[in-house]
């Protein structure tokens, strides 16, 4: 079976890519949370013991390859290409990650969607033999972020009820042609969705729509509806987004029922750590696959899933212009290893 | 004939994609420039009507790839991804740029490397059957740059002799399994360098030894040397670059020649325009190629060439903070559509 294009968007891989290794790390505040049990590392300082949030992002971006590569007894020679982004200016926190590991390094900028682009694009790597064995890497931090797209921390900031906490965290997947482990069998690219939302402490309302509209597709490529799926995982719209996502769903007939999540939801308890409508950044979708959900697939918890990570293009120059907020939303398909796919119809 | 990884980082594409279309927008300076008349459109308003640069500068790249499809003779529902990347802080001359166009769009950060990073991409999306057709387009633009990255124009500041010029262009190509056209045949994804130079106003320097490193790869795994290839062409170097690049060859035992430039050099009248070491900026490259030498190998006039996006990934914030630029260069091989590659004993 080889890899086709099927339907309007979606992309069937014939040989599905194995998700060899996976390794999270998270800060103090990620690891208060309900998943602060599945990262395999939390840091409970969230300078990281460096001389400023940048260096200590790159820090936990490093650390979540590495730990991935350990826990997969993996060289870093072994990956032929390594597909990683975050949402500093000129994606630093990558760049000086990655600086010294020696591999190369495609630069990917798709804000929150990006793990989900960078699996898609690895997966790709993979099953065209452009690559023995891939990884994808996203990282944020809290502090790095507000300083860059909101205020400094010093300044104290009110926050709206819609507005998002940027995770401080990171996720990292290894993924090869060969071996046990989970499996990319679809992916889905996503293209631009913009309903006018100017506000940008309601970034989830922004990017529902391109959430909704990359699950009708995928759901139409592919000829399957939402029983088909253990769980379907957004990242990150957050409590409003979500709300909001559901209703754009059942304007199209489509009910997803409690499978339908999402990693700003499932990051942080909401209420007592005052993050408003939940995570988002880079890292929080991240360090919900590479923690939580890839290990509930190991452990055959979850046998198929959506993970659909969502961005919202903006910058603070571009909002500062009244521009409206252009989201995106790109889906992969995970299956446990022992695979169910030869149920499906294609 | 299938895909390959060869040697440490080679890719071979077993069936090359092909070229299909490709256009280059540019501004007043480029076309002033030696290359004025390759680009197919040239704006003499460097606002192009807008009412920001970063606006004028999204008008630029769309108008890049509408042109490209024009060519063509291709709708952009013809396109299953669009590759993009830019200089702006979080992409945004892309986002915006490619808002409506209604297709898969994967954003993208190599700094000035983007052009080659998001051809390599494409060549893989269409080579393993993703894609039936895919886009990679960028660009940059003179003032929307300077302002983010140095200083207002207003403020008039003074520029070292080896500081290089954003350019206002930007480049797209068409990339499908089948039709005819100029091939991308091999590629070669670019791993960070970084010796250490911490001058913002000498990238070039920065940028030379990953393109050092990403020539000798490409020579070893192909097993080729300069004489395989009509031109080898940089983007964006510059002269001091540039010349570092030869010294860093030349201990290498590889003597280029004449076949060795750059799109920084080529783009510019360097003395009469005041532009110092020479162009920079993802637009600069991209214009360069898909105006100047794609022309040439559809005329017939080159062969087979080496395209070799280098980038500096710093911010500046990662300059204030001390911190060294690291350097990157992906390479693609791109021949005439007659071919030449039974040539190769590979």
């Amino acid at each position: 079976m080889t890899t086709k294009r099927i339907g309007s968007r979606a992309v069937r891989f014939g040989t599905p890519p194995v998700i060899r290794s996976w390794a999270a790390v998270g800060g103090p505040r990620e690891g208060r949370g309900p998943l602060g049990g599945t990262f395999d590392r939390i840091h409970n300082d969230s300078t990281l013991g460096e001389k400023s949030w940048e260096k200590a992002e790159s820090a936990m971006q490093r650390e979540a390859l590495e730990l991935a590569l350990e826990k997969g007894g993996l060289p870093a020679s072994a990956l032929d290409l390594v597909f990683a982004g975050d949402l500093m200016n000129q994606c630093i926190a990558s760049s000086f990650a990655l600086r010294s590991i020696g591999r190369p390094l495609l630069g990917l900028y798709g804000a929150c969607s990006t793990m989900a682009e960078s699996l898609l694009l690895a997966a790709m790597a993979v099953e065209s033999g452009c690559a023995a064995m891939a990884a994808a890497v996203t990282s944020s931090h809290y502090a790095s972020a507000e300083r860059q797209y909101r205020t400094p921390l010093e300044y104290g900031a009110q926050r709206t009820p819609s507005a998002q906490w940027t995770a401080t965290a990171s996720g990292a997947a290894i993924l090869a042609g060969t071996g046990t482990g989970p499996r990319i069998t679809w992916a889905l690219p996503g293209r631009i969705a913009d309903l006018g939302v100017t506000d940008t402490n309601n970034m989830g309302a922004a990017m529902a729509p391109a959430a909704c509209d990359t699950l009708c597709a995928l759901f139409a490529d592919t000829g399957t509806g939402p029983a088909d799926y253990d769980r379907i995982v957004t990242g990150d719209l957050g409590l409003v987004g979500h709300r909001l996502l559901r209703e754009l769903l059942a304007r199209e007939g489509i009910d997803p029922g409690d499978r339908l999540d999402d990693c700003g939801m499932m990051l942080f308890r909401r209420r007592e750590e005052d993050v408003h409508a939940g995570g988002s950044g880079c890292g929080c979708s991240a360090g919900v696959l590479c923690g939580h959900l890839l290990g509930e697939l190991a452990a055959g918890r979850l046998h198929r899933m959506i993970f659909a990570g969502t961005g919202a293009l903006l910058s603070p120059t571009s909002a500062m212009q009244g521009e409206s907020i252009p989201g995106i939303c790109h889906a992969v398909v995970i299956e446990a290893g022992e695979g169910r796919s030869e149920g499906w119809n294609i």
